[in-house]
């Protein structure tokens, strides 16, 4: 928190304000996430009275160290400065700004208009020659016999004209920007926080699928060793986190039946969200499933293929969970000595229980809680989705997340809350890594530009990191309910290239699976209540779609970041153009999607060459990676067109250095 | 400032969060800016995990008194809350915002729901009755006796029904209301501040002028006595402050001749701004102005005509000056043992010395330089202009002016910085009432909206109050010399109605003086620097213009505030218009002007009559308060033309009652 105002005159306070620094969420209070490898770009007002010059360096360390590194910050305008550093290591960082009046950069100031001038500089060579004499007391020995040697000179300069080259040169000034007076300086309070992830956190694909429905044999109940087979085709797709809903016991009191019905059958599933039964809880795997080992190991599979496996911690219970005799207390009970089940009047959901977190044994429910987590840690999980997090308190999250980190900084959480806003926001500063966004119920262009301009151009970019999901379990939306294939490659091309954490939920996804419930968003015949049998490869399927999609989120850095995403302008409200770069423009993808999966659609693309660093006068090369098409473009104003029997987007990359022969050949 | 957060299971905080609390200015750092009898309407985002309902309230109490009112705030949308107070004593106010988890609430919310579906509620009643029973522990006994009563009826109802509407009644509620868990509450850290103000930091018409020049008699040295003379007329022309350059005795060593030569005559009077000679310094009044009861005299004449005088303070030295031997250690010293004059190399101002803010008599110079201030308040003086604040310590006028405010908190700072705009905002966040701004040099309509904007409508409008002048005894702006009688006229009907404090330098200004220096920006001859003899009713005076604005300005409370300008579209660039009106619309003013000197110009001016609460299919009258012609105006567009030669502006007032048959009357 910025300090109080000292209103005292015997200590009023340094001379130098330090306002405004960016990026910084609620003052300070919460941390700006970043992941291995990306930059912090630091800006502040930094200025003094008086016309006195002022020096001003960012500094930063990482979290248990003490000590700083400077980074002198550069003056842009209007008091505004600007500095930055890399995130190097898996640890969080501290940043803040210090600023010094600069009373020998004053000086030389002052001095080189009064030469310019032709005045005489005499005494202020002297003036000069105590600031280095003062400057001395505070350095290094070396550099105080420097200074003391050079201050005699400007005392009693034998010529005035090496006297007054000396003041100017470069060799003095690093001495004394080396060594500028504490007792001048203010810095900045609070230091501000880093929350730093592995890149993970920043770039992932996810495949969420129910392990129950890949037994080989229809209608027999799948098992972790079933789902090793799917593993290499998962990995073909190029997806990089797989995500299993809760595998732990379901319960059986209440247990609902196919689409959600409160009539059960005796063969039915149930859903894997009603955790816990009288086989265990949320340390238990269903055994349906296999054993704690069987987990293990399909989590090492996984590995091999380079997937990641993410469980679903859902904090609540069904009425069975052994917690229910074991922890009474935990739960909240009604005057008739029934437990008060989960509800939203009139809706009852009877086969779920919620934690009371107001518990009087607080200490002893939020421990085990968080035990969850250390436990499935403890089998190889480092990615969880949690279910349902704003309906715990906020101050839970922040301390949950805080206690895990403590000990597995490498551990990811992906925030579903699918709330208000603000709410989502809260659950991101507590710390969750990754969130669900409304992206699954955006649809006109004005809709998507709008949103993602609020998740990237503003504070928010600073600590809440978006993963879009076209579709879950839960939700169908009404686009693919009626756009046919075309609107599931629609979707499909910007959730990958909007945003470089994504995913979906399959098979129903790539298998364009869009029968809802009647005048709802949810799937008849939902996964959630029942065992599927997938056929995987089945007609219409868009599943090269998806692993050229991730190949190309793969081989192209600047797709795998989302705050670096620009909209472009095109003449046509159907389509939907954006570009994202690196930092140095080596990479650059140029994503125009249509919104419309019927029609052929076209419209004048405005490539900003200027800001891409690309000739007006020179011809380019535009790749379509989803073709492989090649054209050669120039200028700003580019013809697109796209016809959704075809496809319904173009992923271009700009290749600025044409290889003319070659791509001319191919063009020709 | 925010609490860290604390994570500890043990004591995690509060459930409910409060974000995003406005107005605020540096998280809270530093304190909004409000007058008696004006609002502070606050705004923040307040809520809780999961499904509880929540109560908000605005708290606020003088400073010096420890109990908070409490003001139930409004829910507006998406988590926001609005409330509001009103400044009723001239004290500093704090304010912040509390917000309950309300149980409460919630069970009335759900028990609604339950029994429009036709559940049975039985149980939820009972649980009710244990919430009212909780409560009771907490409220007066007659409130506790009454809320005892009813959960015993909750308990067991004889009739289910009646029991329902207890429990949905307005009664129940509103001792809930007033008795909500604080265990279930959370309140934001910091409180914030209002610094409280006098109406005339907010309104105040200035008028400058040098009351050397005011001599009957041309060529002599004018006195105070002399310009009680001229307060009749002053007064006439509507002003409520009169502003006067320094009155202190003026050095005589390197005092600057006329139009700041360095040649001096023995005549000349030299820059009031040299303070201090052997007559004394800046508690000294100048002897050929008079005495010290010459100008307390001429205090209590002014106030007589409802005239405030407002000093000039200019902490520099002449060579001169008693401090200087006094106290030589409270300036800079060269190594050739001459004082460190004022300089902005190449240029150099060896009339004025400055002060050394960090001297290691720092409590001496500060408490003296406060001591300046108390000196001319125990003369009757409360508004001080403060020259050049920004070369001296942001942190020195930190403390002076809380210093000052502690037992004088009627005293108004003015303060004199152009400078750049973070300093100049810095300065107001010290406390200083008004600032003078850059209208002086803005001339675009674009302009003139984007500055307005940023100055009333962003966070800048809570701490920064525009004082606007047209010209200064320093600066005769380009478009004042070339554009005639009418620039002036246009300036003065913007800055008397754009900015609700304004002022000019006269008689310079109503007598159109336009001669400057040749190429700058500057008044040839200034009167800096001579004893100048003006004819005040000369030919081309615009004083008439003055005096009705300053009419209009005192009769319309809506000029008297500048946070509520809105711009309106004209569809010339010519042409900039905009309305003010006071909250409750009663009082609305719509001004159009020309920025055309020279030429007629015209066009649709858009009227937001929705906004204004006009009927769209009734005439209004539109008064134009130059001229007093009337119109009769429909709907939303309405021609306007303005002649520079009649007159470059309509102020018109808009009364949406029509007295049908007078007005039409006048009009036909």
């Amino acid at each position: 928190m910025p300090k109080k105002i000292k209103a005292r005159a015997s200590d009023p306070g340094p001379r130098i304000v330090i306002e405004n620094i960016t990026p910084q969420v609620d003052a300070g209070r919460f941390p700006i996430k970043r992941v291995i490898g990306e930059q912090v770009v630091v800006r502040a007002d930094v200025f003094a009275d008086g016309h006195d010059e002022v020096a001003v360096f960012l500094l930063y360390r990482e979290c248990g160290r003490q000590d700083w590194r400077e980074v002198p910050m550069k003056f842009l305008n209007n008091d505004a400065w600007v500095g930055s550093f890399a995130i190097e290591r898996e640890k969080d960082y501290f940043y803040t700004v210090r600023g010094y009046v600069s009373e020998f950069s004053s000086w030389r100031h002052d001095l080189k208009k009064k030469t310019d001038a032709g005045r005489d500089v005499a005494v202020d060579l002297k003036i000069g020659s105590a600031i280095l004499k003062a400057t001395a007391g505070r350095c290094s020995k070396p550099e105080a016999a420097q200074l003391l040697k050079w201050a005699r000179i400007l005392a009693a300069p034998k010529d005035i004209k090496s006297a007054i080259a000396l003041a100017m040169g470069d060799e003095l000034a690093a001495i004394m920007q080396a060594n500028l007076d504490p007792e001048k300086s203010a810095t900045h309070e609070p230091q501000l926080r880093v929350l730093v992830e592995r890149g993970r956190a920043l770039f992932s694909s996810w495949y969420e699928f129910f392990p129950r429905s890949w037994s080989p044999k229809p209608g027999r109940h799948g098992t972790f060793k079933d789902c090793e087979r799917i593993l290499p085709e998962i990995a073909r797709l190029g997806f990089n986190v797989i995500y299993l809903p809760p595998i732990h016991p379901i319960g059986k009191t209440f247990r609902k039946g196919k689409n959600n019905s409160v009539k059960c059958a005796p063969t039915d599933p149930g859903s894997p969200w009603a955790v816990g039964s009288a086989e265990g809880g949320h340390k238990a795997v269903n055994p349906r499933l296999g054993t704690l080992k069987d987990f293990r190991e399909f989590v090492a599979h996984a590995r091999k293929h380079s997937l990641e496996v993410a469980l679903d911690i859902a904090f609540q219970c069904s009425p069975d969970h052994p917690y229910m005799k074991e922890h009474p207390d935990w739960f909240t009970w009604r005057p008739d000595g029934t437990v008060q089940y989960a509800e939203n009047p009139p809706k009852k959901y009877e086969d779920i229980v919620h934690f009371n977190f107001d518990t009087a044994d607080r200490k002893g429910l939020w421990e085990e809680l968080k035990g969850i987590f250390i436990f499935w840690i403890e089998q190889g999980v480092k990615i969880f989705r949690v279910d349902n997090p704003h309906t715990k308190p906020f101050v839970f999250w922040d301390w949950l997340i805080a206690e895990v980190r403590k000990e597995h900084p490498d551990v990811i959480f992906l925030s579903e809350a699918f709330t208000r806003p603000k709410v989502m926001y809260r659950l991101a500063k507590a710390g969750f890594s990754q969130s669900y966004t409304y992206f699954t119920w955006r649809n006109t262009k004005q809709e998507f530009v709008d949103y993602l301009t609020e998740l990237t151009q503003t504070d928010v970019a600073e600590f809440f990191r978006p993963n879009f999901w076209p579709n879950t379990p839960d939700i169908l939306p009404e686009h693919l309910q009626v756009g046919g294939r075309t609107a599931f490659a629609m979707r499909a091309v910007m959730a990958a290239t909007l945003s470089s954490n994504y995913g979906i939920y399959g098979p129903a996804f790539e298998l364009c699976v869009n029968t809802p419930i009647q005048g709802r968003e949810e799937y008849l015949d939902a996964e959630k209540y029942e065992i599927k049998s997938w056929d995987w490869d089945g007609p219409g399927n868009i599943k090269d779609l998806l692993a050229r999609l991730n190949a190309i989120r793969r081989a192209n850095p600047c797709l795998q970041m989302t705050r670096n995403i620009r909209f472009l302008d095109i003449n046509n409200d159907q389509m939907l153009a954006y570009y994202k770069a690196t930092g140095d423009y080596s990479d650059i993808i140029i994503v125009v999607v249509s919104l419309d999966p019927r029609n052929v659609q076209s419209g004048w693309l405005e490539i900003p060459i200027g800001e891409l660093g690309i000739d007006k006068e020179r011809p380019f090369m535009a790749q379509d990676l989803l073709s492989d098409q090649k054209f050669i473009w120039q200028g700003e104003k580019n013809f697109i067109e796209l016809d959704p029997a075809r496809s319904p987007a173009h992923i271009i990359r700009v290749s600025k250095q044409l290889r003319r022969e070659q791509d001319f050949d191919y063009f020709l």
